[in-house]
């Protein structure tokens, strides 16, 4: 599957931990001619060039894409909307245009507008991804194994099939799904959790009489695997719940009440309920480990030595 | 530290994931004279003697605490009382009598009403582990550089300097902690978060909009974790629960108060808050890794070969 050009020329705009991970793994394995990197930031780019995230970089994301036949937005979701109005009139005509955003029907709002015709939009969701943001995060093989979400509104099938085949060069499998499915599966199994995780850890800081360093000190299996989760980039997930609220409102609602009925079966003391539950959601943990999306590993202790 | 035998003959009751932790250290590092396990089924106790965690086993409990200078009570806290109430009489005096158990107060409740007088009693609790349970799970590197909480209620200083070198050799850090204090901090740390896991992996088994298969293939980062969490001993954790009510349930109103306000911040698109708390929960994150408590390798991909 790997080896041999797919695009002549990509465009990273954005170099942060994805767009890093895609652009070293397209360098590695020879996936296309060029690529041509954008950040804001004059610190960023210089870091990107420096890990030889991409061959060179630009100062305006309009100049990145001219000539690139695929062009991937890799900012947080909230902004790209005046990305998108940057780099519309600048396009080639045939260009793919895609993006890695944790939402899709937002993007879809956002960038569409601004698209002139001939071009394929075909917004993409790699579920992958670590606790680690910024231009020195990103590795070759980070999408080995995982999933990559694509969301084909206006493209041609060649055009689907194209990028299809890149993911699936850089180590992902794919699947097609629509916008607000896939809103709503991702709100299930990675906003949901990322705003739970954050606010256990808020609690954790805010209880006064159990000081920081005790928390610090006595968290090992449970709390620290949720201080993981919130250490994630701030910005990406502000982004990601405003822009995901319905299905985030939705599910929280929905955990607030599960959440009632076992705080209930404490206080009245229902041993069997609990037990019930508890059994049922370790039969889920098997599935995952049967899917091949962790290994059997007992990682609580990864912190031994 | 390690080296020199510290006690003649450890009894453990109970052969799961501790007791095989213990009993390979103790084995491993010549800790004790003799290792004498019990565990109530005979499947257990047959491969806690293949997999050389004790030197042998009882068919009773009361048995296997003849003339031990250390016994440690290895079962689920709600097995605490009778398995108590059964040793008492058979304690040797001048013996150490000490558990593993994620609760103290309700263990000290449990087991110091069948206590003869002249045995030393030190609640423990190490706090380590991982999602898997049985003689099969332990190993003997799982205590290090853990820590483990002691909670001595009626002991000698002698006697709890002795217990705290056994510890030590197995690799632990030790403190001391009044019973009330270890519930609530362990309440924040361990207890409130496994609740919360369990809870958000059921939300998921229900939502029926989004299939099982969906979930499991798309779990990577956030999901995954709680489904991690939420695979550990479901007997154990019921117990923790039913046995550490008040503090988890006052830990779980303050959490339910954090969350509607964050959800109310999505719900009226507040980004400022969001981003702030989130910058907050980060920050705690670094003082785990600079507490040691954890490694900064991005293991959200660690299902990646």
């Amino acid at each position: 599957m790997a080896g041999g050009m797919i695009y002549e020329r990509i465009a990273l705009i954005g170099l942060g931990l994805i767009a890093g991970s895609i652009g070293l793994r397209v360098k590695r394995d020879g996936l296309a001619g060029e690529v041509v990197g954008h950040a804001r930031s004059r610190e960023t780019r210089s870091k990107a060039l420096d890990r030889g995230l991409c061959d060179r970089v630009t100062e305006t994301a309009a100049e990145a894409v001219k000539g690139a036949d695929l062009v991937i937005l890799c900012v947080p979701v909230g902004a790209m909307a005046p990305v998108a109005a940057e780099i519309g009139p600048h396009l080639a005509p045939g260009a793919t245009i895609s993006d890695v955003g944790s939402v899709k029907q937002s993007v879809i709002d956002a960038v569409a507008p601004h698209l002139p015709d001939g071009v394929h939009f075909i917004p993409g969701h790699p579920v992958a991804g670590t606790e680690h943001s910024g231009p020195d995060a990103g590795f070759p093989t980070l999408f080995d194994n995982r999933w990559c979400l694509l969301t084909p509104v206006g493209a041609s099938e060649d055009a689907t099939d194209r990028l299809t085949r890149l993911w699936q060069a850089m180590g992902s499998n794919v699947d097609h799904m629509a916008p607000d499915h896939h809103d709503l599966v991702l709100g299930v199994t990675s906003h949901a959790p990322h705003l739970i995780a954050y606010t256990m850890v808020g609690v954790a800081d805010d209880l006064r009489r159990v000081t920081d360093s005790e928390v610090i000190k006595y968290s090992a299996a449970g709390f620290r695997d949720f201080t993981r989760i919130a250490a994630s980039d701030p910005v990406m997930w502000r982004d990601v719940f405003l822009n995901n609220k319905e299905a985030t409102l939705e599910i929280l609602g929905r955990f607030t009440e599960e959440l009632f009925a076992l705080q209930r079966a404490i206080r009245t003391a229902d041993g069997a309920m609990l037990e019930d539950y508890f059994t049922r959601t370790r039969a889920i943990r098997r599935g995952i480990i049967e899917a091949g999306q962790d290994t059997d590993a007992p990682d609580f202790g990864r912190g031994r030595t």
